[in-house]
């Protein structure tokens, strides 16, 4: 046992960790049954779902497990929103008219919107309920590149870390060695410290960073004799922080981003897909844009266009699953603060191109197998493919980028997109990044019809945020822009699962029997 | 640019990064290949390989390139030698009479040698041209768990490393608030590392650990108003240390460890079943123990005892690939100098248990898909699947264990090995690593006939280890063993390699043409 009260202590409970059952803020979500009418005398009934990304795919599918009967309205051409997965012969027109054919080869994609799962989330629970398969996605590789422009380099993330860590433990060992921490630790904890920062730094019992092999090699060791080549370095401690690789070593410590990551086998759209398949495919109207909501006390009418004609749609409730920016256009008669709380949500802009590739050189060439390189340049991420590894093609998310470098990369048409991305690639990796490259298709999602905008930041505190989490008569809100994880996935579902269960509830328990 | 004679500098050059043609150590790899005996006269001649380990089967697939005509003998039922997969069937004797068969479900299997591959292996470019697909090894997880027995309860990794880095952070930071390295760093050094140091610890502008959602939540945030429920703690900065948890971070940093790491589709013996393909099985001779090994001025006599019968067989060269230890027992007329040198070699003992389980609950139950569990238990190390991710079955890796671990494990019967195995799991994970087992299969090296090791450590310094890096007259030796890779089956690739160019310049170089 520790010294302070026993170290046991200081951990997670097992409960906390999930080994025993959780204290979970919320009660488990329990989806609707056919047999929840049982005795009741009551019956599941008609729902209108506006949108067809996850959130309201994920209404439908809930409500059809008790047999409520949905219908889907999405105005794009499929289902999923966001969820958006490009492979050749996809073709999408933006708010600029500028319409783009993606020529990528088979089997080659680009997860455009969602592209990665973490462990926790109930997507993944998703997929295994509906049977997608799923596979690691790489959101961290110690063999991608860190690349500062004024550094004028890239550098492999195992390197930079082993030169951070590497002083970072040896400046505090000193500190420690000199008494420095003598107020904050006690003998004991200047031993365990100590040991710590040795193995940590790779210092030694000099507490001197000198190098490690942890860096890498510039050739490995081989055969025989051969111990293989170290990488020139480490450079001096200044030099080190001076290049200011340390600040993209948190992401992977995020509660979101750590490592391991999955996605689905084929494409993030093999949710989308699945769910839509599940709900069955003649209860989704694609290319249904629309127009007016009225709610009466007993139903709601939603009248919308396909195929160049308007139509109503009259059932018991609706679920609203528009972008809350666009909702808010919507003529209805649900109350000017509905309109008010909708229009507090603003739409972030988002940028990705997707670089199809004749070789997959990265992978023979450089030694990366997935992963994201990091750069101060306007692209912000690379991304390398996670799947097909070895294959004779490949994609590279040429840029992922927000705010003020989407906006800038948005203006542009796509071939300047892609012009712009891979000169600024090519910095980073070479010629090759031009010379490989056999097509691009690139999104901003700000420009993109019926979803103009990537996500939004939630006005959590205010009561317009309040108001929309409550239905304004018989229509429920839902979407991850009213949960607390807004731009995953996870947020579209567990919104969905919390307007099912309170419009199932509604059900159950209020009304006549129908 | 930095301060110190420019970031620049810092970092690897574009060479030593492998974006331009890297200075390697040595000349790379050529396979021998038909043409070379084009106007030379010369023409490939027969080789007897020893043993169908990697190192075997390469040199005999490197050497087919051009012609040469390879016999391997293989002493065990199936080319590989450590490279070894149990699946249900697989039945194995060991050197104290224990028959275990393996009854895992299909799909399931136990990767009981090497099992994960670094990106820049020489063992990728193999998978790559032999056309074994591969897949992501799951190496490090931050949700997979540390569990020190003293500290009662396990903890997951991303709690740990935010509790470690925080309070790491925190105590740097003041340090350099309070000037003690004000010896050692400029005032720009200062503000990089504090600004470093604040993102890293998550210790705000007060420079003072209170914990992070990086440490994860006991309920993770949902919809509407449910912002998570955090874990308990953080604890004290002493009881974080006296926990030990750090002591397991420097793994995931190892030039050789850091993820990603890769894992061939179904199995590590994919890529031993795909060389013994490529040479042609009729060229294996499995089942056959080496007896004795007869060196003459022009051939090489090998006898060996296949189904019951003595049987010799000469060739114009030998590559022997045994393990050091046993190649040393074989009789034969190569000089004590290389019966000496071979006997140098130790044969280290490691275990492994793979526990077949009738669910993934450690997936449904604990969202630890893949990676590994560190324990100060004599388990050492527990292991997820990285594969079939949300299948209906499963297998844990129960131990894999080294030196004393492994030798009292590997003195229990199989059936006392998974007692004991799945006691000490109960610990971590609770009963249902018990309640869901369904079979187990456990290997201990060092009782292993034919191997009776798991590495060994090369007497890299000394006369004895030269001597073997060249050829015994006609006999060339390789095996990780002699190579500065031991353990890995890029060590045994290599030197494979180095013995057949080795093989092949002096046949392309001396003596009469054929």
């Amino acid at each position: 046992m520790g010294a302070s009260g026993g170290a046991g202590a200081m951990f997670a409970t097992m409960g906390a960790l999930g080994l025993a059952p959780a204290q979970a803020a919320t009660p488990a979500f329990q989806a609707p049954r056919l047999s929840d009418f049982h005795l009741t005398g009551r019956a599941a009934r008609t729902v209108v779902v506006l949108g067809g990304g996850i959130a309201g795919l994920t209404a439908a599918y809930e409500l059809g497990k008790a047999g409520y009967d949905c219908t889907v309205l999405e105005a794009r051409a499929v289902t999923g929103g966001r969820n958006f997965t490009v492979r050749g012969g996809t073709t999408q027109t933006d708010l600029d008219g500028h319409t783009q054919k993606a020529a990528y080869s088979p089997g080659v994609y680009l997860n455009a919107g969602p592209a990665r799962i973490a462990q926790w989330m109930v997507t993944m629970d998703y997929c295994r309920e509906l049977g997608v398969p799923i596979q690691p996605f790489v959101n961290a590789n110690a063999d991608a590149l860190i690349y500062n422009e004024a550094n004028g380099a890239p550098v492999r993330y195992r390197t930079a870390k082993a030169d951070v860590y590497g002083y970072v433990s040896e400046l505090l060992a000193k500190a420690t060695d000199q008494g420095a921490l003598d107020g904050r630790l006690t003998a004991e904890d200047k031993t365990r410290l100590l040991s710590f920062l040795e193995g940590f730094g790779a210092i030694g019992a000099a507490h001197e960073y000198g190098g490690t092999n942890r860096r890498g090699f510039q050739a490995y060791p081989g055969a025989g004799l051969n111990e293989g080549t170290p990488l020139p370095g480490p450079p001096a401690l200044s030099d080190v922080f001076a290049g200011n690789v340390g600040r993209y070593f948190s992401f992977e410590l995020g509660y979101d981003q750590a490592m391991m990551m999955f996605q689905p086998v084929g494409g993030m759209d093999r949710i989308a897909a699945a769910l839509t398949t599940a709900i069955g495919a003649r209860r989704v109207r694609l290319g249904a844009e629309v127009l007016e909501v009225t709610g009466r006390s007993s139903q709601v009418t939603v009248t919308y266009r396909q195929g160049g004609r308007t139509r109503a749609l009259t059932a018991d409730f609706c679920v609203a699953t528009l972008p809350p920016h666009l909702m808010a256009r919507v003529p209805h008669n649900l109350g000017a603060g509905v309109t008010s709380a909708l229009s507090s949500f603003p739409a972030a802009a988002s940028g990705k191109i997707g670089l199809g590739y004749r070789s997959r050189w990265w992978e023979t060439d450089l030694r990366i197998y997935g992963g994201i390189t990091e750069t101060d340049l306007d692209l912000a991420h690379v991304w390398y493919p996670s799947h097909d590894f070895h294959a004779a093609r490949g994609l590279i998310v040429g840029y992922y980028n927000t705010g003020t470098a989407a906006r800038a990369y948005g203006a542009l048409t796509p071939a300047e997109r892609t012009d712009r991305a891979v000169m600024q690639g090519v910095k980073i990796h070479g010629e090759k990044y031009r010379s490989e490259l056999s097509s691009a298709f690139s999104i901003a999602w700000h420009r993109t019809p019926f979803l103009e905008g990537a996500w939004t930041s939630p006005p959590w505190t205010t009561p317009a945020y309040r108001l929309l989490l409550e239905p304004a008569g018989r229509v429920y809100f839902a979407g991850d822009w009213l949960s607390h994880e807004v731009a995953w996935q996870h947020g579209a579902f567990v919104s969905a699962r919390a307007a099912v269960t309170a419009l199932h509830q509604r059900v159950l328990s209020t009304g006549v029997p129908r």
